[in-house]
């Protein structure tokens, strides 16, 4: 990877997250080439940023075929998900936290949670999709013997602070929170915040809008 | 609302739900007045920009003492929330369907779950949250019966697409869509997708690059 690829902005990240997803179902209905315009289509952007996002990647599509689907998933990959296996962390095993778990055990193969905290006893020492449960008193230690780097927060708002400081204490360099919490942290641990709530009121207010009409790229 | 209001950018509706959910907790702090970059700061933005979003809630803060948080916080609510509260529903009652009936019960007074639905006949009849969970075969009248306007898809991926159709056939006009998959919907519908092993692929990411640090603004 060149110094070029490494300035790759969060927003460009996470659309290339979202081209590999489409690409790969692309590939599944045995699509061999894909149209920059087709491909900013099915993830609801438009032609012009998936080329420029597509360019961070170093690759170019045939003007008369479009991309090849193989060759592009390859390269996108290749970006983003790095040699070795991230190993993650989860705090909190209610709903949330178990809905995260299938997910990544199912989606992201580069991707492992080593480890899961929750405050609840009745919870730790449990398996759940091959995840053991840990006391959050363990956090330290648990973390450390795992070498993770990222930790997933799933507790409730008013926990989420404290949990926040107990991961970067363990030498946690990424945080992808679900309370709906500004977290205060170092500036050298990265932060993804996802709020269900904001997302299901984004979603109203757009569906009030009766004169809602997706335009056209 | 005037005109000018109703064309504010998806992006922007969004960064204003994270502004009132962080405004409120500052107020449950007792605090009363909040500067621009203060608020960015604690959302992760850029004062400029949070002050552009701000002027689309036709508020503006004093120079001196910055913005009232309990006078923003209600121009914020009058531009997101609408008079009427919303009915959305539910399809797919799994662990992440069950956190986002909790997180709606306690986060959200302007939104109501109406309704859940599960292919699952194990789940039909159950009540989780105060919600009812009934058979997909239903969907089309409990939907109208509701008056419900938005849909949330937490269906694994093989479904997605069908369910899609079911919900806008019944009428709704927003999803919200949790299943890796690029929907296919006509251009009245607003679709926004969350993908959680989008969002920890990205955190894994920033992770890695260990000159990560987070920009001052």
């Amino acid at each position: 990877m060149n110094k070029k690829t490494l300035r790759v902005s969060p927003k460009s990240i996470e659309r290339l997250g979202v081209y590999r997803r489409v690409l790969q179902q692309e590939r599944a209905k045995q699509k061999t080439h894909i149209f920059s315009h087709q491909l900013a289509m099915l993830c609801g952007n438009n032609a012009a940023q998936t080329r420029r996002d597509l360019m961070a990647v170093g690759y170019e599509g045939s003007p008369s075929r479009g991309y090849d689907i193989d060759a592009l998933c390859r390269a996108i990959s290749a970006l983003i998900d790095g040699e070795d296996k991230c190993v993650a962390v989860l705090v909190g095993v209610g709903n949330l936290g178990a809905a995260l778990l299938e997910y990544v055990e199912k989606r992201c193969p580069h991707l492992r949670i080593g480890a899961a905290f929750d405050s609840d006893h009745a919870k730790t020492g449990r398996v759940l999709c091959g995840v053991r449960c840990h006391s959050v008193d363990e956090m330290d230690e648990v973390i450390k013997r795992n070498g993770a780097e990222v930790g997933v927060i799933a507790v409730p708002g008013r926990a989420a602070q404290e949990v926040a400081d107990m991961l970067a204490s363990s030498g946690i360099k990424g945080i992808l929170n679900f309370a709906p919490v500004a977290l205060r942290v170092s500036k050298n641990i990265y932060v993804e915040q996802i709020d269900l709530a904001v997302a299901l009121e984004k979603v109203a207010y757009f569906t009030r809008r009766k004169d809602y009409v997706k335009k056209e790229r």
